[in-house]
């Protein structure tokens, strides 16, 4: 093997190892051993466990970012359907060894493994604005697709400790929830509303957002629902029954509806830590 | 000051240090500084400056879970306002310091201060399915309240970096997608739709749900979107343009409605890597 051959082939193998187990239960003697190499010759290339670490999510993070490249095509929740089956497989694959790094709590965590994450995290952001071909994204719709990246991260990793629903199920549920979060920032954000119709036009009745709309449809459906969504759709001026209006701002948000903003001033003057 | 009381102060300056900056621009010599205590006392409490970050991170664990107490009354979309308006309180005065630890991008992350953030994401999703009373909670409610603990979580901890919203709208935002969130489960969980439609009942149209009820009214009226969202709940089971389907296992979502699941199953089929 080449110098370059060998390095890489190091960094294959722990990765391979370091995907299945935390970094503080693979040792170097275990990379070595895994790689028919021996230690002095890991210790040639690395200068430690730490770098070797490093080294191997850096290429994991590529690996999963090349995952995030889909051609621009087709209903848009369908994209994203494809992406989450490649994420969710990589998931799988890398996850068990990862999660700490990724939930906060690994002793492996330093600047370099930060940047990596960082890193990816980006990628995917990127690639999501890129598909949904916003001309200027709203700071409220970047904010929003961080959150559902940090939702789909901590779902996966929650769904890899305890697989309590099927894993297609949790794709789709992820794109839906993407679909959902999309909807609720267009709800306040009303140059996002055109952008949204456009988006919606293009799906499929046998898509994620089709099935989601078919589900809600259905919700609406269980007695009580409409009531109850209606009496809240149709806001009554009548005597407030809560204290203080108007004694704390009033949330900003500007849906094309009109609200009095009673109560939300209520619960703002409310907010004091207890 | 007793030995009792010196400890609690060594760890109330260390928690006021820790955050506001990254445990790496934090000495043990600004922290004996900031006590008004010499370096050999501060040794003499803590072995070194991990221990009292851990210290000073439980503390600060201890005062975020007291927040999510709140009161079993009232609409509850309205107790969660009030909670995360303490939350982001909370975020905003030691944010900046925990943040990395967070993300998981800090040097000083280990067993202690994993064990501290599970604790805190427990005594959130503990609090809030206490509030909902909902007598069985399924996994998949579990994990719809996880991920949106990660999603707070997140969007505050981005909010904190760029402020790109008023907090109160990232407090209204926050309830919000907590709010559609459970609908979303609700609508794939027909068990839960009478738990939704209970919920909803209380509701209030100033409140947080009602807003959004409203807001998502609005976004009816945009021309487009009542007509897309139309034909997607109606599907037509006409000549598939998809390939194969019934090629890979169909998603076992069961909402109250049936809808034909081949364009789900030709998206599982395509979800192969790239």
């Amino acid at each position: 093997m080449s110098v370059d051959e060998r390095r890489e082939q190091l960094i294959a193998v722990a990765l391979e190892l370091f995907s299945r187990r935390p970094p503080e239960e693979v040792s170097i003697d275990d990379i070595a051993a895994a790689a028919g190499a021996s230690r002095p010759l890991v210790y040639h290339y690395f200068p430690g466990k730490q770098a070797l670490y490093e080294a191997s999510l850096r290429r994991a993070g590529r690996e999963l970012s090349a995952r995030f490249e889909e051609p621009m095509e087709g209903p848009l929740s369908e994209r994203l359907f494809r992406v989450m089956g490649r994420y969710l497989d990589f998931v799988q694959s890398h996850g068990p060894g990862f999660a700490a790094l990724l939930r906060g709590g690994s002793v492996a965590a330093s600047p370099g493994t930060s940047a990596v994450i960082d890193e990816v995290r980006r990628a995917a952001h990127d690639q999501i604005l890129a598909h949904l071909a916003v001309p200027a994204p709203s700071p409220g719709l970047r904010l929003t697709v961080r959150a559902w990246i940090a939702n789909a991260e901590i779902t996966s990793l929650e769904w890899l400790a305890e697989r309590s629903v099927p894993l297609e199920e949790l794709q789709l549920h992820l794109v839906q929830e993407f679909v959902a979060s999309l909807a609720l920032t267009a709800a306040r954000e009303p140059a996002l509303a055109t952008e949204l119709a456009a988006f919606l036009a293009d799906e499929r009745p046998e898509g994620p957002s089709g099935r989601l709309v078919q589900d809600l449809a259905g919700l609406l459906a269980v007695p009580g629902i409409l009531d109850a969504l209606t009496a809240l759709a149709a806001p009554t001026v009548g005597p407030a029954e809560s204290s203080a209006p108007g004694s704390a701002p009033a949330p900003t948000t500007s849906g094309p509806v009109d609200e009095p903003s009673a109560q939300a001033t209520e619960g703002s003057a409310d907010a004091s830590p207890a």
